[in-house]
């Protein structure tokens, strides 16, 4: 275990998986990656909303006390360590089973917990991120829609499409070619005052911080916002893009094709929401 | 390491893999599952050559020289173990990087193989198998079609509903309503001594042991085969079908829907070419 990062496995520290593991073999299993500042998880109820919505897509047993638990665990040692920010990834497995895609049995899930010392001050707003199109479209699977599973390929592929592209992040649309979601995070547009997000039906995670925007920090606003089917056109059009996840809450958006955004007064907004909220 | 499996990482006998690792994070690799008949692998040419092509997709390194070399670690050992039947998984894992999903610049991926040992004797055929279709369908991805990824939790909900249902395998459809594949194996139809099997442009894995058939195995019989874009109609109406993967080799099936399908001489014609081809 190095100074800037930490695994607990079932709530005690490991090096290593014991293997054979489902996560693995199948990516039979479910990810939250949390945000902690000074130790104190931010907005656990909606992690752990969203991945209970995820064990029951999957039909794993639900372990979300034992989950909570060791989030709990996780937590009182970063908070002991230090850090101010950190990234703790909890992933959620299947158990292991017999050879073959077939579940077994076992109730019992495994609960992997990895800790990562930030060095950004997650405190301030990132600043705004250049965009580009990503080639490959997200595949309709309604089934798994939604949920923050294992099955990652599409956005490995894309971030390593952005990375060579030299961008920060990439737009991802779905085969109609209408925008879903940022490589890392939820889109937004800004047009006439009113905030839009894609709708996510077929493909793209609901996440936290979009759960967030449209429940809350909006609200407080006294902005409009809805999840609507968005074109490539109302990018383009938009007074003002911008991303969410849990690392970031908002991020700006720069550029986009020949499109450029200077300023980001939404954007800043919503990111104050956040900070007034913030434990620490 | 129990009696009846093992387990190499790199080469080296392990018992739990290093974290963090990315196919457990986001199914960022790629497997072969191999039969070896009393250690010795079977048309393992066929699964290289697979592989090779899933590590051009993910632009993972070329590593198929060590992964070769690991393959005769495994098969030299399971080879003094005596065992008769043994199913090897080699997985291929895109090397560990930073956080998030951007791959990092190591070139040097890991590979993993469990080897298990199987009870069935795998020289002879498969009883016929009763088949249930799949509520879920098969997202439509090109980029990934074709490919053994690591990103299948697809087939694993697709084997719990089969698991549920008591049925012995589930046919998958794209979001057409066309049949793709089985859970785990290539669908092949006969009608009028023609054997046909879907084309898998969008979904599906392309079976070592449907290239057999289609380049070697019906060519040897004189049958003619193809791939084909079919339809539920088509299995229905169908003198025959069966499946293919690398355990089984062939196998027939016995009923699906209100077809019973009670004689399977084509499968067992197959059944035969591999049969003649066993090192063992």
């Amino acid at each position: 275990m190095s100074g800037s990062s930490a695994i607990w496995l079932d709530g005690a520290p490991v090096p290593a998986l014991p293997l054979p593991d489902r996560g693995l073999d199948y990516g039979d299993g479910l990810f939250e990656t949390l945000l902690l500042c000074q130790g104190r998880p931010l907005y656990s109820r909606f992690h752990l909303e969203r991945l209970m919505q995820g064990l029951q897509v999957l039909a794993i047993p639900d372990c979300l006390a034992s989950v909570e638990q060791q989030l709990e665990v996780a937590a009182r040692e970063i908070g002991e360590r230090n850090w101010a920010w950190t990234a703790l990834r909890l992933t959620v497995v299947r158990a292991p089973g017999p050879r073959g895609y077939a579940p077994g049995d076992s109730a019992r899930a495994r609960i992997l917990a990895i800790a990562t010392r930030l060095e950004r001050d997650c405190g301030q707003m990132a600043e705004a991120a250049t965009l580009t199109q990503v080639t490959h479209f997200l595949a309709a699977q309604p089934l798994l829609a939604g949920i923050k599973h294992l099955n990652r390929l599409e956005q490995v592929l894309a971030a390593n499409e952005v990375k060579r592209m030299g961008r920060d992040e990439g737009l991802m649309r779905d085969s109609a070619g209408r925008p879903i979601s940022l490589v890392s995070g939820n889109l937004f547009l800004v047009r006439n005052d009113q905030l839009r997000t894609p709708l996510l039906e077929d493909c793209g995670v609901q996440g936290t911080r979009r759960r967030l925007i449209l429940e809350r920090w909006a609200p407080a606003l006294n902005l409009d916002c809805r999840e609507e089917k968005l074109s490539m056109q109302d990018i383009l059009e938009a007074d003002e893009v911008l991303y969410s996840n849990s690392l970031l809450g908002v991020r700006p958006v720069a550029s986009f094709e020949q499109s450029v955004w200077s300023s980001h007064p939404v954007c800043e907004a919503l990111f104050q929401q956040f900070s007034e909220e913030l434990p620490c």
